[in-house]
């Protein structure tokens, strides 16, 4: 009953993960540029038993894809924005897919980090995916004058039979804006009814545009009829290649361009004009495939009589604030996979072999072996967990690169996004912040970000959303995704509760570059620590004006009342008159907030909920660097001689403000819950005997600061 | 372009809101117990043109109900519990329904009241609800011994035929523990394969339960074979009538209980007893229409092999932790409708008639009318949202009718939840919480509760859930829905960040029995509020104390920095010194905390967000009590003499403490948006217009107070 008995099933715990990761290089291996491996065995020989599945009193014989069958989808997906929605996309497919699916995703470099993280930690049994640089792909499609909106990247879909893997036979095109309403295994199934001439499906294009009519002089590109909508192409690559498709487009491009200035539509006046000139090529498909929301569509004359929709497709640059007679129909069922939790899409499939997925399988183990009647069952169930995580949620211009700069590094969730503001303020250089939250919620933070002026017009700060999943706070889960992503040499590690001097990020900077720490010298700068405990006021403007707040009592230091220990080493009598950095020791649960290169350690991640998270991080600072008391000789007794050393230098003019909030659920938890104490106790025993082993005797300091137990700091 | 032009269209908005309340009054005289009006039009006569929908390349004809066929469902519900797990169900329905619906909902009182608010404020598009006293139904079936855990609740599927209108054909029976994963018109459409000697279509047993081989001594009731189970069945009641069901099922039990003690799974056993006796009656259905999740289930034969399953049940006592190989698929699926945002199944059917539904379309046609352009249209669209609110939402047990007895009313929304236990400490007399929360929240919350001992053993306190929609907090319209649920005589109007004296709620009892309230004395008693800057500190057990916590500036009068009008009217130097009792007078922006008969004015749902939301409260409050100036008489220049007076009277011992937070939201906004306080100002311009129409010259003191304009309180 005892959480202290377990130590070696949560150092197996966390040995588990680290082989999870290594599996996740593995996948990610698999999903270099180019030709995946393996994928072409699963591909091409439709399995046999395709029915039979069915009971004698089933009365629905449908007519989906053979059981099992991987279904192939492709996607052009360029920037930030973009790749939200095929985020909203996907989960659409999955949601209704019983097929294993292989997702080929031309991607910009930003979409590319983007979705190979988000895909790595959604880890979707039976989803395979691949990326092809768009970039490389430019060349091929930039002579052709564009004007829609969707820019080069637009015309992509017309290099597809020549990008993607040679022995892939099918594919399902699909654009990001569109929302799936069933079984895309139906929509595969239609491959079927292609005659031996046709290469592409389409559905009818649900708009006036090409017969051309619109308004005076208005001059679209040849089609037949209607003309036919590119957002959903079924395509048979095999054919297309046969009879010679690069060339063929091209020649016609080429000739109309001859008379029209440029495309209008990209891909799709192109793949038109195609058709207009051999009209054997295409298989029409039903119109509920692709039921086009654009401005006055005609798509009702579809949907109307069909009581199935099948795909919406988003192509109104107005996109949800189409006006249209059923749009609150189709808005809410694509507000459902907008706001839909990713992670209830990590479910197996039925009856269909698993594609392999190293760390994923360990993983699902793990957490099945895990002992529910342990009273700690809830701490190890969170640190196994894998969460979702798409960086760069938003617009991020990355800073330009400058050899003294710093981001700062911080975690929140909802509850705290009013302090985004006024960090923003406080804060004028590079941010990398992680927020924790559900897909419902990363949709509200989206519009809150777009409702404010000031956090609109900041390109530097980078959000990444870590999705929700279980009952702790995973802080240091959190905190290191914020540190990976942060793109300067140095890093300010803050918390979201803090707001910084207003000078703050000038001053490190010119305090990085004057201690000379881009060389050999290793420092973790301590940036001093206060707090206010009212509501408004009045924020110091210099150390001049801290130290009047401190006398006046309006300022403390960081948790004077409650924790003073957590601070005390920063000696803020010695700060007080310094004028010159200064250098500290270690001591027992010293957690300064401190600036440190980036390639710092990462913080542990056991430590989830409350308690002792950044005490281990600066215990393992101090570790590295081996800081030996000032007096002894610089190389004592350091195990690692290598390593180079973390001193621990106060700056003098530094400081920064905690700002008052109502106690966390986490700490809540901490303060009432006898249990919770235990557990937090069993993951510092279990830290500190992972650090003897790492350190050796050098360790030894940390267990004798043990050895007197006390409650322990945020 | 300014708010202030359009007064008017705020006052249609409220107007229009009445009048979607008197729709809802309508319908509720629809949903009366018995039989529902104009029910019986739509069903029984299936509608033409059920295929010829599909164009020609459609491939896929679905086994469907007709098109816009009324599809009746028969649920037995009891208790909180049960009416949570009713909604899981509904809203699994209604995401993949396409046709109207009625819902049959024998219910208990507190099911009732549940659903019956649920659905009213719901307004989902083509759903009717009817309601059917369970406990008249009870003498039917109390007679059977009985030993499920569903009680005799769980007998009462036995005595529809009799129970639902004599006019219903068909309907479809639920368990309350099923979730559907297809259209339920799949369902229905089995009933086209019943022949017609058969009345009753269900599932085989996926269990050996029936065989009689569990154990030694295990003596099941008859059945044929395994059995059926009777968590889903398609009733066909005009049959079941004509064979004389009744007598039929009443027989079989009597003649089994000679020899068997009591049923063990209650309804299911008659059924299988008289399907037994009667094989002819039922109609096998696939298994895939209700695969059970119970333990050692031999489903596995049934969906291993069916790519579609169709409904989920969870028949083992021990529900989502039950064991099963493919427990984590269908736990997603579970978790997937438990989570899902029911206020995006408020959407239309294409192409079938609504339901009439007065209210609604009235509502729809004002959100519709909003000008999107107009700066305050977010302050208009949150004053016309209906929430869906779910009352009760835990188990809750009314306290014991006492005359003098006060419920603690507040609301709060998930970032407030760790006040919950402290609130429990100081107040252990009765509350009434509206919480504002996500669908998902909902879950986080009751999670919360189970986990905490504090909250677990509190049966006098009621949650009532007002689903989240749109970007402000509804902050009046949650205190009337916690108001409106309170059940003693008198109410203490709080709000979540208070914590009252230790003994208020004594205090308050003895006081109000002092002052002879009961009687025709009508009055407003002020608590007097204060606050703390600090995190922790120690809350005073006694007026003394506060008073030297005052002096000694751990505690300030509430809003002392911000906003003394607030609360000067309080007169604290006055209270400093009071043994009993005093009056004081109303003045601009006077918001105190006050207790109140529970048929106090109702707070203006008008206030969203930050800002005068209590000050109108309480000018309200004012203007019915029309209090006249002490020295003058009681009966001067009162425009409605009929009104009971709200004395406002300061008690001498009472006292509550706000603890510091973080500012919300709204605050925020309202600090850095110009237009945020533009349309709040706006807001109270339309309300003292109002207020003068109501009462005339006597409201001109607050018109007068207006005259110069200041910052709001909260």
């Amino acid at each position: 009953m005892l959480p202290r008995g377990r130590p070696r099933a949560l150092g197996a715990a966390a040995l588990l993960l680290l082989l999870l990761l290594l599996g996740f290089f593995q996948f990610g291996g698999d999903l270099e540029y180019g030709r995946p491996r393996g994928a072409a065995a699963l591909d091409g020989a439709p399995p046999a038993d395709p029915g039979g599945h069915n009971r004698s009193d089933c009365v629905q014989p449908r007519p989906l894809a053979p059981k099992c069958e991987l279904l192939h989808v492709a996607i052009v997906c360029a920037g930030h924005n973009s790749s939200r929605d095929v985020v909203t996309l996907v989960k659409s497919i999955l949601f209704y897919r019983k097929n294993p699916l292989h997702l080929h995703l031309v991607t910009d470099a930003v979409a590319r980090s983007i979705l190979e993280m988000l895909f790595h930690t959604w880890m979707v049994p039976a989803v395979r995916v691949s990326f092809y640089d768009a970039d490389e792909l430019k060349p091929q499609v930039s002579w052709i004058p564009n004007k829609h909106y969707s820019g080069l990247y637009g015309l992509m879909k017309l290099v597809l039979p020549g990008t993607l893997p040679l022995d892939l036979a099918r594919v399902i095109v699909l654009d990001t804006d569109v929302t799936f309403a069933s079984d895309i295994a139906e929509l595969w199934a239609l491959f079927a009814h292609f005659s031996d001439e046709q290469v592409i499906g389409l559905v009818e294009n649900q708009s006036d545009w090409y017969l051309g009519n619109l308004w005076r002089n208005h001059r679209p590109w040849p089609a037949l009829g209607r003309g036919f909508n590119t957002g959903v192409i079924l395509l048979r690559l095999d054919r297309l290649r046969q009879v010679g498709w690069e060339q063929m487009w091209r020649l016609t491009a080429t000739r109309e361009l001859l008379t029209l200035p440029a495309t209008s539509l990209a891909d799709q006046d192109i793949f038109n004009a195609v058709i207009k000139e051999h009209p054997g090529l295409v298989r029409p498909l039903p119109c509920v495939w692709n039921v086009q929301l654009s401005d006055h569509t005609l798509a009702e004359g579809c949907y109307s009589e069909a009581s199935d929709l099948k795909v919406i497709h988003w192509n109104s640059p107005k996109k949800l604030r189409v006006k249209n007679k059923h749009v609150g129909f189709f808005r809410n069922l694509y507000l459902t996979f907008l706001e839909y939790d990713g992670n209830l899409l990590r479910r197996e499939l039925f009856g269909c072999p698993s594609l392999p997925h190293p760390g994923a399988e360990q993983w699902q183990r793990a957490l099945a072996q895990l002992d529910g009647e342990d009273a700690c069952s809830e701490f190890r169930q969170q640190q196994l967990t894998v969460h979702r995580v798409h960086v760069t949620f938003l617009p991020h211009e990355p800073p330009p690169p400058r050899p003294l700069d710093v981001t700062l590094v911080a975690q929140l969730s909802m509850d705290r996004l009013q302090m985004l503001e006024a960090l923003c303020r406080h804060w004028p250089g590079p941010m990398s912040l992680a927020l924790y939250l559900t897909d419902a919620e990363a949709q509200q933070f989206l519009r809150f970000v777009e409702a404010s002026a000031v956090l609109s017009a900041r390109q530097d700060v980078a959000y990444h959303v870590v999705y929700r999943e279980g009952p702790l706070y995973p802080i240091n889960q959190l905190r290191n995704v914020a540190l990976a992503q942060a793109l300067t040499p140095y890093v300010f590690l803050s918390d979201i509760d803090f707001l910084p001097a207003y000078s703050l990020y000038d001053y490190l900077r010119a305090s990085i570059e004057q201690l000379e720490l881009g060389g050999r010298r290793k420092a973790a700068l301590v940036v001093p620590a206060f707090e206010t405990l009212h509501y408004r006021f009045s924020f110091p403007r210099s150390k001049a004006e801290v130290l009047a707040s401190l006398d006046a009592g309006a300022l403390y230091t960081f948790r004077y009342h409650e924790w003073p220990r957590g601070h005390a080493p920063t000696d803020y009598a010695r700060w007080r008159e310094a004028q010159a950095p200064y250098r500290v020791q270690w001591a027992a649960d010293y957690e300064p907030y401190v600036v440190v290169p980036r390639d710092c350690p990462r913080y542990d991640p056991r430590f989830v909920g409350f308690g002792w998270n950044k005490v281990a991080h600066i215990v393992e600072l101090d570790a590295q660097g081996c800081n030996p008391p000032p007096a002894q000789a610089i190389t004592s007794a350091c195990p690692r001689p290598h390593r180079q050393e973390y001193e621990l230098l106060v700056l003098p003019e530094a400081f920064t403000i905690h700002l008052p909030h109502a106690p966390s659920l986490d700490l809540s938890r901490f303060r009432s819950s006898p249990t919770y104490r235990d557990c937090l106790q069993a993951l510092k025993d279990e830290f500190h005997q992972d650090l003897s082993r790492h350190y050796g005797a050098a360790a030894l300091k940390y267990l004798t600061a043990l050895q007197q137990p006390r409650s322990p700091g945020a």
